[in-house]
């Protein structure tokens, strides 16, 4: 039976502002990545975070994000490289503090939203990021978009990379999401979307919106936890998988 | 010849705002505190702060501050131990992660500004900040205000505490420093600071507003670095203490 | 026919983060309290409340806070008066921009959370409140906790004061509410906390946790619109107001 | 005798973070931005600035700018027109409550760094900031940069415009500044740089990096403050402008 990482962000919710994930959707993942205070989390919300991770024994990741609390990290900032290494360095060690707490170790390091796609198509912020990760601790495994140049910036460092595709998002022929604010960006339909994901695990390549197929590693699959939908679907990822021989797990 | 601990707050710049310390000042101090970006003090500032502090051999402590930039962490926040907690564990934390890069080790936490007077009085507020510190290494040691109840508490848990003096702060007979907001809180004479600090050191007293003395241990002197007379005064400090056949160290 | 008003803070979301309110509720109010970016809210927030607000043609009042979004203003912290002064400034001028491109104008400020209590019992800090309204547009209303240090400073002032009751909060024999880290502080019976108002509006009198009566004036009541049972309480309110021959309005 | 504004950034300090501005500085310069605590200053800073702008009567401008402290908003941000022109209104708004105080009346709006260079190239950008001035008073002035989108966005809905030329930056022959990034960014010879400014005010040209020479409106020219030969670069224009027959003023 093969194995493959399913991964949720969580540790998202600010303050009296709460964006949380129902404990059971811990039943269906194997990887966590928690917010880290700059786009999202706090430090209470931290704690409460990495106490319920290790609870249900899922791998703990930090998620870094940019500094802007009210664009949830999402929106493109212009940052020097070295800026970009630092706040990896910050966010990752704060979270560590936490994990320490509860004896536990911080697994990996997946960058947020806007750092993240920084990171997939900018060689310079790949380079940064990978090597904040690297620097702190040679065995974290970095999570990076299938095929982008921080999964090979990564590796070039000595990583373990982890390379991840969405269930939900489309791919664009050139190997990267199609962005929001594009109407065909979202696979709405369930069956679609862990069909992709079947596929892509089977063969080694994805569709794309344009027709043609791209070749995509999926060591990691990308799941979102905080909707009404989200553990109905988990349940389908996981019989669907099954059904294929596939244990989630890493 | 005996030994004192010279410790001076670090770190304190923020994005193109700049509380810089002249680099001369690391020849007469033996221990830094450097804000981790609560109160004071930002990813970048911190990274070249450490990278400073290994460059001088000086002892790095944290210096973990309430959320409050714009206050400088110096204005009171009612705040529940269980938050106070989780602040300084973030905050030693991030700290950390920077330290661990240049190859270095955490020396000592020491709170700032409004969290360093809450956890001098305030048992439950001592309580969770010595916790925060034990818990994540009870080899720490904690910079307290010299006979408070952050002491006795931290001593209680286990943990090396550095009871600490001001020179340049007058004294009320409970022990607690003058507020600021009255005339008499500072002293501004470089020659009666240091006997003020002499007298601490030789007698284990202190002279109080009141006339009365009062039992202090000084295991630790706090000297501010940020003022056009710091480097003056830090020399002044060092010749007085090396004619009592006292060395700066710890 | 009586009137009274009945008030509502709104405006609370902030980025991603989302506290609203029904749309249904504005039926059943006639002011509404917008938070103005500092414990909640944000210029996107704010500028589609007051669109709302001018839509449903309640009266807009600016709802100022302390400047601590993790704790939504709600915890204490330690500010001098020209500080206050200041901040409340500030929010009034953001919010009333809004209001002035929607062709509209503001009609009240009403402090939030730890600021609203501080001006409830520091004559310093009512004062300042007070003044900063004033000195903006003195035919602003202010709202302040019935029988406070506030609605006196207002008045003296020569402001127009609103004295604002609370349906859901039990009160001490001092006219300040019972503190919510107390066991009896809230009314969870929506029939006893609508008898407690009519009770106050028939004769200006309140009973307290004592057992004591108290004289409170109620020139506004304050109730909450995010909950799920807001809609319902609402309703029932209105209905309990109109038995006794009373319209809400202002 | 022919007359030219000339303008001045203010109010940039926060909290215990200083950077003033010599008042001397006052007395040849006819107007100033004042930050409105996004990118740069407070609610303190603001009250402050907005006090002594008015004792010096100087025109007084809202310098609005991108919500990003730590980056002194210099950093290019993703945003949406519809959030810019949010951000643009709240801190126009909190600064005309602070005017409104000393009896004063704001005169323009000057978009700061990142946003004032998005604001010169992007026009969905440009008519976002445009009509937020626009629509909150018709009858301020938009600073823009000079030959710039914003000159003609402002233009286009009937906003008087001032067109804005640096002393002491080079121009590219698109009209666009150096980037700092760029070696020959800046003019470090005072005579230079003043040269420019009276070659632009006479033949409506400036000279590129190319070699080439633009056509340029200069209505208002833009000095720096807060250096340390802020004040002799500026008795040194003063005395440029008059010996060509040009005033200090608008």
């Amino acid at each position: 039976m093969s194995v493959v990482d399913v991964n949720c962000d969580l540790g998202e919710s600010f303050g009296v502002y709460r964006l949380e994930v129902d404990d059971q959707v811990y039943r269906y993942i194997s990887s966590v990545n928690i917010a880290c205070g700059y786009h999202a989390g706090d430090h209470n919300v931290m704690q409460t975070s990495v106490e319920r991770a290790q609870a249900y024994q899922v791998n703990i990741g930090a998620h870094p994000g940019l500094p802007d609390r009210m664009g949830f990290g999402r929106r493109y900032m212009d940052m020097e490289a070295r800026e970009v290494y630092n706040l990896v360095v910050y966010q990752i060690g704060a979270l560590q503090a936490f994990i320490h707490l509860h004896g536990g170790r911080l697994h990996h390091v997946k960058p947020h939203g806007a750092l993240y796609h920084m990171g997939a198509h900018n060689s310079t912020i790949a380079e940064a990021i990978a090597k904040a990760v690297y620097d702190l601790d040679t065995s974290l495994v970095l999570y990076a978009l299938a095929g982008s140049v921080l999964v090979e910036r990564g590796r070039k460092l000595g990583l373990t990379v982890a390379e991840e595709v969405f269930a939900d998002r489309t791919y664009q022929s050139d190997g990267s999401l199609t962005p929001r604010s594009q109407k065909n960006a979202l696979i709405t339909s369930s069956t679609e979307a862990i069909e992709q994901i079947i596929t892509c695990l089977r063969t080694g390549t994805m569709r794309t919106v344009t027709g043609t197929s791209i070749h995509l590693q999926a060591d990691t699959i990308c799941v979102h936890g905080d909707s009404p939908q989200a553990l109905g679907f988990l349940q389908e990822l996981y019989n669907g998988l099954r059904a294929e021989g596939i244990r989630i797990g890493m």
